[in-house]
């Protein structure tokens, strides 16, 4: 049984690229639901130069998958903003992310601000504090010091969870011996 | 002498991040003035998927970079759009670049068309044709097929040429061991 809901589950890294803050979360897809594995942010405000945050978002990002080996990549990404200027820097910063979950060879699936927020709360307006109370209550956890930059990370990934469905005992894998040599007969002489 | 000269002498690549067209080039900046390594431009426009486009300008530049060892990363940098869409996706094409130089530790050096224009050939609102021209006679080459896309690659390294100076047999590194000594009195008991 252990080895059936293994072959079931997903982990799911959520990512809120920016050059200030880029919020992460890792949850583990079982088939009990969505659960925590962790949540965090890198602070970039500490770097003045504009390559060393993207080269920290990269590095971090990197670092983050060969830690937790996350399946998929979900990201927060407007599609909108303020201007010509934040929206070249908004996609550099989310380029360098995309760029590594590239590099370990991650599917990536984007997700807007407000579908987001729908999915998670039932409203594409919720505030943030609105968006971390869900989290918290769905994941289970409490953090009175949880950064909210930090939540829209792990938002991205229930989200893509909650888009995706969550594995069932009749997954995509191989359920049984049986099953496999049926799906794979010329691995069997 | 053969020391001396490879002291001074630096490797720059140039590149044209594009969803479409990623152009590039590689100079070498010796005493004896710039000289055309390589130029090329790695066409993106047969990947349907954006993905596939921007892990593409990854392994690439991060591939043309551990083929020709370059020392600097000159990079033709637009910032200003026709609108937030195409910034966007520009800076994720820009990010992608810049992250596969950073993950190889290199400097970077970004150029406004325009500069990179005026600096090649004195005008800067001169058109792509007399870029490629003006870079072919400067580098002392030949090359009707060229695809102009590529020459912005190029022309971005040959850029970074002329504003940091070409080296000299006075450079800023060790030009003899009695230099070395002088300047590194820790290093020698």
């Amino acid at each position: 049984m252990a080895v059936k809901q293994k072959a079931a589950e997903r982990i799911i890294l959520g990512i809120d690229p920016g050059t200030t803050i880029t919020g992460y979360g890792v949850i583990r897809a079982g088939i009990a639901g969505p659960e925590l594995i962790t949540i965090g942010c890198i602070d970039l405000s500490k770097f003045g130069d504009h390559y060393l945050k993207l080269k920290h978002i990269f590095d971090r990002t990197t670092g983050i998958i060969d830690e937790y080996h996350p399946d998929e990549l979900a990201i927060e990404a407007p599609f909108y903003g303020k201007n010509v200027q934040s929206m070249l820097k908004l996609g550099r910063a989310q380029g360098a992310a995309i760029a590594a979950a590239l590099s370990r060879s991650l599917p990536i699936f984007e997700y807007a601000p407000r579908k987001i927020k729908l999915s998670i709360t039932g409203v594409g307006s919720a505030s943030k504090e609105q968006v971390a109370a869900m989290l918290m209550k769905i994941l289970r956890f409490r953090d009175s010091e949880l950064k909210l930059d930090a939540t829209d990370g792990l938002a991205a990934a229930l989200c893509h969870f909650y888009q995706t469905g969550r594995p069932s005992a009749a997954g995509s894998k191989a359920q049984s011996w049986k099953q496999f040599i049926r799906e794979n007969p010329g691995r069997i002489k």
